[in-house]
């Protein structure tokens, strides 16, 4: 029996949801110091410099809640905590510097084994020109637990908070959306049936795209890399990890706006698609794309002034415009009906705020 | 059945240890920005500014591992969490400023008792002026994990590394060693009794100083304060997570010399002796102050020429001298005894390593 199960007075984490407790938990902390510009509530922490800011932001991976050992190769896993960490560092318009990784493992793993969780780890810092700068490790007696924190510059004019979109603004987004899901969709339905029949061999070729975008999320430095090119600093960003729709209501909520995109606007790839029709008559891809979540695409907001400069991106694709203040997030199907948006991001899974 | 645990070429994790594994891993992590001025292997990773330097550390705690919920009231969880994070910035010799937050905890916990833990996160930041930047919560199927991020500033020339001791300087630390061991030891004790009879009710009043010591550390910016008005820079600094010897063994394999301590200069609060006589006669305080850890006291180096400015302070002690390099680091008895210091720091418990 665990005391802490019989307080009075006690509300259930699930009935809060986990932004309203993060809220909740961070409203009473002042900031003190003249260097901390941006603390609790976006993507990122901004520390003031002169010039350059550096940004800083922490992301948990927890076994068993957002990954699953019987279908994540531990390069892999290492991989994706660092990506995602990098990608709230991206949703700054940043770029990635250092990170930090804390790791408790039980002694189920090998030394081996961890070494193959660091060579994912430095596969990723190798390819975003990141170093490793610190961290710790320690036992754990149960699952493992992954903490990346990462540290990114940007200068101070350019830094892309959550808070600036206006009205008319257009909405993009990079990549294609709900691919991620769709992987994970195939990695579930082959661990059943693999557990039904240990000598199910999977045959996963044809679904290359899906599960590399869920094993192996990229963060979208190059997009990044484009808006400075093109000489555009977006109005507002974020990253896309718990779903459009949700990462769409936190840019409406922070910017005191509404939204309007435009369903066949919304990128989905072929194999999103025919995964959706695999699984169930009823599953749409743009479900996928709203709230399947781990992404990792940039969605941001630029002036309208801004458009002929990326009408032509292949990588960026305008969904849709921000609309007044009181109205709501919805989204526009093909035959002209309106759906309010609402947030159904994944239970449990990685969410990049930083708060 | 674990597949993990059925691997060719496996060595235990236990058989490196925790040091051995971090190098292991760590050692092929290039560092390819000019700002990072020091990655893995100190306190803190430092980043390059002008004039001012960012540091910065992560420090895990994990249940079972790091603490017992039995006897540790969740408000003193989250200030020992952040203390113990910003006890690696003053090891820098720098002042903290912000933190970010990580935690993953299962729904055996409620609303409330996560604000308890807060609310002691938020005592130490208040206590310490540090701002709370960011950070995650995830659900967790099972213990509770906290990871503290902490950011800290010092000037680049005031910054104190493991690895600058020389021949001949004096070993100083500052408080008391030992303690907090003792005050674990006592709990452990108490829960025992307590678990054989639940209408056990323990008096804990004559223990308050070395269970404070354990629950509540306090990471020691005063000594850093102290430093700065007597215009000190130790020439190595490093705070005492896995008791004396292990410290000292770093100090001395980073700064290439051995040492020379005394046993009757190491500091050592009565309680703590008085503990170690009811525990058993075979236990020595001394002991405790070298393989106990977790009293979070500095322990540093400075330049005999400093000698007559910290003569007289109350909290620095002078223990003992740096030796020449190929020489031993060890302890000098009463009796004129030498003993070779081995580290023997608690398997699991929390370390202050940033690497």
């Amino acid at each position: 029996m665990d005391e802490l199960e019989y307080q009075e007075g006690r509300t259930e984490l699930g009935k809060l949801g986990k932004f309203a407790l993060i809220d909740r938990l961070t409203e009473e902390f002042p900031i003190v110091n003249a260097s901390t510009l941006r603390g609790v509530g976006d993507d990122c922490a901004v520390i003031g410099g002169k010039g350059l800011c550096t940004v800083v932001t922490t992301q948990q991976m927890v076994e068993h809640i957002h990954f699953d050992m019987t279908y994540t190769p531990l390069k892999h896993l290492g991989y994706k905590a660092v990506a995602i960490a990098l990608s709230n560092i991206a949703a700054m318009n940043a770029r990635p510097r250092q990170i930090l990784v804390a790791v408790s493992v039980s002694n189920r793993f090998s030394v081996e084994a961890l070494e193959e969780l660091y060579a994912g780890i430095r596969f990723c810092c190798e390819r975003y020109d990141v170093d490793l700068v610190g961290g710790d490790t320690s036992s754990s007696r149960t699952g493992m637990v992954i903490t990346v924190t990462a540290i990114g510059e940007v200068e101070q004019d350019r830094i892309t908070y959550r808070s600036g979109a206006r009205l008319h603004d257009l909405i993009c987004c990079s990549g294609d959306l709900g691919s991620a899901y769709s992987g994970l969709l195939v990695l579930e339905r082959e661990k059943v049936t693999f557990q039904a029949d240990p000598n199910f061999q999977p045959d996963l070729d044809s679904y290359d795209y899906v599960l590399e975008r869920y094993l192996k999320p990229e963060p979208r430095f190059d997009i990044v890399d484009i808006l400075r090119q093109r000489d555009i600093i977006p109005t507002s960003m974020i990253d896309v990890s718990d779903g459009l729709a949700s990462e769409l209501l936190h840019l409406c909520k922070e910017s005191h706006c509404g939204c309007e995109v435009y369903e066949e606007r919304i990128p989905i790839d072929y194999q999103t698609t025919r995964v959706c029709s695999e699984m169930s008559q009823n599953m749409i891809p743009t479900s996928n794309a709203l709230n399947g979540g781990e992404d990792y695409e940039l969605l941001f907001t630029i002036s309208q002034a801004d458009y002929e400069k990326v009408k032509d991106s292949t990588e960026i694709h305008i969904i849709g415009h921000i609309t007044e203040e009181g109205s709501p997030a919805v989204m526009v199907t093909p035959q002209n009906t309106t759906i309010n948006l609402v947030a159904q991001g994944w239970q449990g899974t990685t969410d990049d705020d930083n708060d």
